[in-house]
């Protein structure tokens, strides 16, 4: 195991303080790793910067000492985006938490990278506004990690995605230089949209500390609903009718038969366990179109083969109405020791297709595959139950991924909807994009940290 | 005047054919500016490609040759990035003009480069979707160009830039490498954003040839209005009463007195010519959303000091209301000899200082500039009327435009909100951006085009 030198701890107190900076073995532990299974790595040292002027010095004091960085916030990623190297420094921005800003007049919030996401939603709702990207993770991760990742969620056929959302940021360059990249300016075409290329390049360009985030007016009504399948095909015929009736809905959510099944063990909400496919929809907006479309996609559900469509009468119920896909991923954990959760994405007329190809590979190798995801936007998230002890089990597990990953590209699709590329998926990545648009992105990282200073070995192998 | 050697001329003839490559002089005069004043170069030749593949090919002849290629379409640009160089090759590419697909399942639609925006949006309303940015041009421009520029419109409050509907597109680089960035994805998360480099960089980092676009459902009603001010101020608390209100409307469009003066001596619509401000207001969406909508919107004008507020009846009237916005710079373009419109965007909170500034600005340095633009984006067209054989009122128009920027700095603007930052614009992009950021940019057109083959001299110096 790299050590850091005692010299560099030195300066790295004198930069901080030492009480933010931890070294110790034991204090060490809980930063070895992030979301993602299997993945674990020592750093050599784990500092907490309260300002943009810190994480600068933290930089260059790396940089001349050639000690790689890599940036956290509260380590939910799913792809080892966060996952240290042996040796590392960790730069982890979670005490840089202050919310800076609501502006309501130029609809934009500013914050510090550490703010936790449900936060900036939560201070958007105060004053009627609404800040739509919500990954699972929302609860715990950093919106500075959500930036670097480009986070997704359950509503991105209606509202988009992180990057949608970002307006400009304060951010840390390779060699220590502090930016910023945007403004709060609704259209600005001043030169390459810089900020494009920071959003989700999950810390391997730069360090951002601060964000300006666009914001809206917050939806007067919502209206949630649960339609049950014997059919997967008859679902996503449904999810087919309602596009062609020209409904957005904000959630058009679904699980497979084993989800479902391990979501009823977990949190007994009186599903029925023998249906192929549960989807969660819901629509939200002004209250007379809420109700419209509300009655259009329930009738669109029974028209398409629905067995049972149920709304919720209000809010609370909605909540619990959409719990069963909230509750899908931690349902699915505690079946097996380990947990492997995918992210492959198509466009969304291939989605049927795709989950029964998920499903017939599942039988092939014999495995245990609960599939759950966004069907209106294609992102779906096979999720493999085993054991990681298991080296045959996991054996089979690699093949089946491979097919997956393969099909996948066949369609059009991408190897990571919402999760990253990080460890996880570098050896897919040259696969879906091509020599050419492969080549045209690591010259983007060796243009702009030619070191190789920051989070060196993820994306690119 | 330089030349293209007669041999390179041979070798473009036998890639294309004779009758798509443009060599005389009375050929080429036609492609020696664009839609910018007072810019103009005469190119080497003018070429026609069919394919990305002849595009391709070209680009190689011209790399070997060390031959500056400029792109271009149908030329509307206000900035300068298709005026060529001095003996440059031109591809041109409004002979790749077919439309690929129409895609209802996936709400996208696949298109050549050289397609009129248009009729994209044309195209979608066939099938009840809806394309949004609608820029100016829109009845010539390219979707290509639009692409390159990310043209804004009329909408970018509610609906965004060009930017926002891009999801992918096929590019031919500076190496000749044909290559493919994006998909029809909602989601995809696999490394850097390539696609949004290419977005917006004029013609600089590679050639577009094809685009994958996300449309919309079709809004089923809309609802144009139109507000009469003797101040701006109280136009400006208009707009920020509406934002307030939690309303985002469609379009917000001003036009300023010297403006409306221009055209209603030109269009005649029968505009009351002693305003301050004519707001024009279009809510759209479902019916009934659009009747409160714009119920509000004219009660908040009225209280807010709107000398008169109308709503049109129908969509004719509404487009009857609409062509005085429309027109703008038509009216205004006829007063003088010369047209400088300039670009300026602040924060929506800022807009009615800078109107004010302007003004200020146009009286101490004696011009006639008429300002009109987009309220809710706080996009601004400050237009001067002049002539550019009149070096001594030029020299004016000068110091007034280093005011003008100087103070869209300073609150948090940019030089160009959507028309780019080509010749016109290169020597405020730095003091704009700063040194750091300034150079981040410059090192992507180094690592992407090292030989400095496409466009060169447009955005940096």
């Amino acid at each position: 195991m790299n050590k850091i030198e005692a010299r560099l701890i030195q300066s790295l107190n004198e930069i901080l303080s030492p009480d933010r900076v931890l070294t110790s073995d034991e204090d060490l532990v809980p930063y070895s790793f992030d979301g993602t299974a299997a993945l674990k790595q020592r750093p050599g040292a784990v500092v907490f910067p309260l300002t943009a002027e810190e994480v600068s010095e933290c930089v260059l004091l790396a940089r001349r000492n050639n000690v790689p960085v890599v940036t956290r916030g509260s380590g939910t990623g799913l792809s080892g985006g966060s996952v240290p190297l042996d040796g590392c420094l960790v730069i982890c921005l979670v005490k840089m938490d202050k919310l800076i800003e609501v502006d309501e007049k130029n609809l934009t919030l500013r914050a510090q990278s550490g703010v936790i996401t449900k936060e900036i939603d939560d201070a958007c709702a105060k004053v009627g506004l609404f800040y739509p990207p919500d990954p699972g993770s929302m609860k715990i991760s950093t919106i500075g990690g959500n930036v670097a990742e480009n986070s997704g969620g359950l509503r991105g056929l209606k509202y988009g995605v992180t990057r949608d959302y970002v307006m400009g940021f304060e951010v840390v360059l390779p060699d220590g230089t502090l930016t910023f990249l945007g403004n709060k300016c609704v259209k600005d075409v001043a030169g390459y949209s810089m900020k494009d290329i920071f959003i989700g390049s999950e810390g391997t360009l730069g360090i951002i500390t601060e964000v300006i985030l666009k914001v809206l007016p917050r939806p007067k009504a919502r209206k949630t609903m649960l339609a049950l399948y014997d059919s997967m095909e008859d679902a996503a015929k449904t999810i087919s009718a309602i596009i062609a009736a020209k409904i957005i809905p904000c959630t058009l959510e679904f699980l497979d038969r084993v989800t479902v099944q391990c979501v009823e063990d977990y949190a007994k909400i009186g599903l029925p366990t023998d249906v192929e496919a549960l989807v969660l929809m819901e629509t939200d907006g002004h209250p007379v179109v809420v109700e419209e479309e509300a009655a259009q996609m329930m009738a669109l559900a029974k028209a398409n083969g629905a067995r049972d469509v149920r709304a919720a009468a209000d809010e609370a119920e909605g909540a619990r109405l959409a719990a069963a896909r909230r509750n899908a991923f931690s349902a699915l954990a505690r079946v097996r020791p380990t947990t492997i959760l995918e992210d492959v994405t198509v466009p969304r007329s291939e989605l049927a297709a795709m989950v029964a190809f998920i499903d017939a590979v599942a039988k092939k190798h014999k495995l245990q595959i609960g599939t759950f995801g966004h069907l209106g936007d294609g992102n779906l998230h096979p999720t493999f139950l085993t054991n990681e002890r298991d080296h045959e089990e996991m054996h089979r597990i690699e093949l089946a991924l491979e097919e997956i990953v393969e099909e996948t590209i066949r369609v059009g699709g991408t190897v990571t909807g919402e999760h990253g590329v990080g460890l996880a998926k570098k050896s897919f990545l040259k696969r879906q994009l091509g020599e050419g648009s492969y080549e045209l992105m690591r010259s983007i990282k060796k243009a702009l940290d030619p070191q190789g200073l920051l989070n060196p070995g993820k994306i690119f192998d």
